[in-house]
């Protein structure tokens, strides 16, 4: 039976800064029955990447700005969120009551710019998305090939979305192989061009991880295999990140 | 190892007015040795339901109105497509030059109402968009119940999405699972709530399916087994489709 399989990463330790996500994870796979294998593609939650990153920030610490207080009483948001999703944003795309959607500094659009306050091992803390999540995965990458793997390395983060409740997980960083299958100038096989011009691979991958992790087991990373891919060390999630000219919904 | 295996269901026949979806599915599964089992959930490319059930348009009969033909002047689109636009559309939500992003009557938001010019099978032909995707779900999972198969299906298009680059698969129909997993209330093993409170499982399926679906081969049709799923007869699309008073992009 071709195909693909996804399976979660079992038995990975609480991670925190300074953590080697990559011997974690490449240890913890191979404990639990399930070793890493080339051809691979990782899919990491970010929040345990930014917390090896050391991306995590106590409420207690942040210094509001008189701006953040006055938009934050405005908004009946916490004063310290408001100010670290300021500070994490290019600018504010939507506001509505204590909703904020905000550009992430990366590029990508999001609510509270991808802050998570909800289950960050402690109450008081935030876990701010990665500073570069490409440069994480390609950091992870190198580090899996010095094993000897050769990986496709994604970082996936859970996004809302216009129109369409609940939300999925999406892609906020790559490496190794290119984010978006393209068919451009491609034909069927009854010689026409396809309506399906460019299918972004990367967010169906990280859709698919989400299955397989969940959000109530601590699964954080998971194993998609079986799907063939192009190494590529110039790939990065820039690509797929639409600029506002071409955008009709900013 | 415990996970999800996806797999496309090879050798489908050519689709046309009246096909059993169901039987050619079910046959053509097991004819490549990969027969469906109950539990597996099935993804199918909306092209082939809507061609099964006649949704198919020679684009020379249809009847443009004068509102159609101005329409399409102004935008330099073809006037029987802007035409079949808005007849499969409540309203029009942005539309700029060519591009027209519609709210279809289902309330799904895509370009062009979801119409596919591109590989119909033949020039001048237009494959719309099945009437009602839930109950073609619902029909097919009822025809694989009569051959002793308890399947929950889902119908998939591709959709573009604002922000992002390139397209995905969604969801547009679904039968006997919910399309949601809630986590309203869960908490993590910290004892903190989620971030996270809906995924849209079935928007992720869909996307999975799609990886090993591609848009080259002619494999319209994929199964996921190993995602265990509550059966519910009363699921549908509804419950995702956002209404426009909770919606910040309309």
């Amino acid at each position: 039976m071709a195909g693909l399989s996804i399976f979660g990463i079992q038995g990975l330790p609480e991670i925190t800064s300074g953590t080697d996500l990559a011997v974690s994870i490449h240890s913890a796979a191979r404990d639990s029955g399930t070793a890493l294998e080339s051809g691979d593609i990782l899919v990491i939650t970010s929040k345990i990447v930014s917390k090896a990153e050391g991306r995590v920030v106590k409420m207690d610490d942040v210094a509001v700005s008189p701006f953040a207080r006055q938009y934050a009483e405005r908004t009946e948001k916490d004063p310290a969120i408001v100010e670290l999703v300021l500070q994490e944003s290019k600018r504010v795309v939507r506001q509505v009551g204590p909703i904020m959607i905000t550009e992430t500094r990366h590029g990508f659009i999001c609510a509270n710019a991808g802050i998570d306050q909800s289950s960050s091992g402690g109450h008081g803390l935030a876990v701010l998305l990665p500073v570069d999540p490409d440069a994480s995965c390609a950091r992870i990458r190198a580090a899996l090939k010095q094993l000897g793997l050769d990986i496709a390395v994604i970082i996936s983060d859970t996004f809302g979305r216009p129109w369409r409740e609940a939300q999925t997980d999406v892609a906020i960083g790559i490496a190794g192989m290119q984010p978006v299958t393209s068919y451009i100038g491609q034909v069927d096989p009854h010689g026409h061009e396809f309506r399906v011009q460019a299918l972004c691979t990367a967010d169906e991958l990280a859709g698919a991880a989400e299955l397989v992790k969940g959000n109530l087991s601590r699964v954080p990373a998971a194993v998609i295999r079986g799907l063939p891919w192009e190494p590529d060390e110039t790939a990065n999630m820039q690509s797929i990140i639409r600029d506002s000219e071409r955008d009709l919904f900013r």
